[in-house]
């Protein structure tokens, strides 16, 4: 993965270059801007971004998830959706586009549950023994839409969700692919933040969200800003299922990745006032600081503590 | 292919039952649309929608100008696309990347041509062995932008552009893969008919591109506009280097596809007057008219044709 990921890297570095547009936030943002229109695709590919085991409606699920996600962190509201089906092989014990209709079905489950409109695409075969390639459009609406890259000294920083869920949960699969429960549950069916991120769009200097890891979101975040990141490792907020498998690892749950959770800074004053328009149930957790200077900085109560060399895992383009 | 064509078919049925939003005219039209934006995706697989030995540079170049002609057709100004690139295995001798670079080039060609921003998307890598599958979405706007349902009886069918030079382009490769000349361009760099669709949009009571074939394109009109469509073979606009190398085979011309020529229907006055308004170049023909009835009906200056059985190609779905 190492050659593909660098090429991946060399690629987007080009595709940017290139694209000096002002609707180009899209390559150094999560999103592109059109008027109020944000814009943002996600394309995954079998054996890359998903298990081949996984149940094709959790596919579905969480290919329009992500996508969303993009868009919650905008304080977007859905508008529209364009899919790429890619029709492989048949999987295994299921008949020819049984996996096809049942990624279908959880496409359609998430599109209805967050108001998001499938309003067209492009349906094609592959060629036999091809991986299957989905991928998905998602449009939405904003009225002011927060970018990475706001970020300013004095700011808190809060996160909205909790970290490491997702891959505790894939360690799960990937010991027993029969493992259920809430983390395999958080790997498989992301919740995209939309609520919450509409809420607090109007009061963020910097959103994006965390899909990556939280430490190289974050680091991308700060080099976006111009300004440093310190985040207090103790104040990261773990659900009682990661705790209850995985103690209180912060540093797997910071690298993870696939959290779908908000990364946010505003002033202090702000945020502390708009919880209160949060959706019921919402955990919003400050967990840090920004500073003047560059970079990423951890401690915990005992001081200072070392950037792990992995801040998460890049196989998601930025 | 042809099962794979059955369950293509199958899944776009599926996926136009569920999505009754009312923008979802891109299930049952070439867009969907959101306010004055008209919005088109189309993905291409390697070996499916381009032959791997295809330059690098024509396949980029063709996913714009695909995309565009689905623009065209509904009178579009473009004003974004997010390109989805998938990275594949190294190509026979190129380097690794090699392959990208130059389908990129490509890609910002086309974009640069047509005023196409490049404004986001997702690049990633799939597993060793698989094909590559590439996926632009265009998004343009448009103040009217006919859809294919409104063909009137007593309108006139016209064509702008020519039938049968891609598909007697790709003929020529497949014969030898160094062949070159008018022909192969045809098939290689489709030109999008941007302006002439923007130009006619106003008057066309239905248009859309033709893409998998005039016939079958034409079928699929007259299906969605309740009417009959009388095409007129011997008025078929055939280019020189067609002839010169396929003679007047009109039927190979009319069911080839890869024309992404405009097919409009007009009131015979409204179209007449407009053509004066075309850049200049522009090749219009008058081909057919419409009737009360159903279905698409062939003749030439003998008579009555026979329906071929196969009226175009069906890899790109509707």
């Amino acid at each position: 993965m190492t050659g593909g990921r660098s090429l991946e890297a060399r690629l987007i570095a080009r595709i940017r270059r290139k694209a000096d547009h002002p609707a180009a936030r899209g390559l150094r943002d999560d999103v592109a801007r059109l008027g109020d229109l944000v814009m943002t695709h996600d394309t995954i590919a079998q054996s890359v971004h998903y298990r081949a085991d996984d149940p094709p409606e959790s596919v579905g699920w969480k290919l329009v998830a992500v996508n969303l996600s993009d868009l919650a962190a905008k304080g977007a509201d859905p508008q529209a959706a364009l899919l790429s089906l890619a029709i492989g092989d048949p999987t295994k014990d299921l008949a020819a586009g049984e996996w096809e209709e049942r990624f279908l079905t959880g496409v359609e489950a998430a599109c209805e549950s967050y108001g998001l409109p499938l309003v067209g695409g492009d349906t094609i075969a592959l060629p036999k023994g091809a991986p299957r390639v989905l991928g998905l459009t998602a449009i939405g609406r904003a009225e002011t839409a927060p970018s990475r890259s706001g970020a300013q000294a004095g700011d808190t920083i809060w996160l909205v969700g909790t970290l490491g869920d997702a891959m505790a949960g894939l360690a799960l699969l990937e010991e027993d692919e029969d493992a259920a429960g809430t983390l395999v549950e958080a790997y498989r069916r992301p919740v995209p933040q939309l609520a919450a991120g509409r809420a607090l769009a109007p009061y963020a200097h910097a959103m994006m969200d965390v899909s990556d890891g939280l430490l190289l979101d974050a680091q991308r975040m700060a080099e976006a800003s111009g300004v440093a990141m310190v985040i207090d490792l103790g104040a990261l907020p773990l659900s009682d299922a990661f705790t209850a498998t995985r103690g209180d690892d912060q540093l797997f749950a910071a690298t993870g990745g696939d959290d779908y959770a908000l990364l946010l800074t505003a002033s202090p004053f702000d945020a502390r006032n708009v919880t209160t328009c949060l959706p019921s149930g919402t955990i919003m957790t400050a967990i840090g600081r920004v500073e003047e200077g560059a970079g990423l900085r951890l401690h915990d109560s005992n001081g200072p503590v070392e950037l792990p060399e992995r801040l998460g895992h890049e196989h998601r383009s930025p």
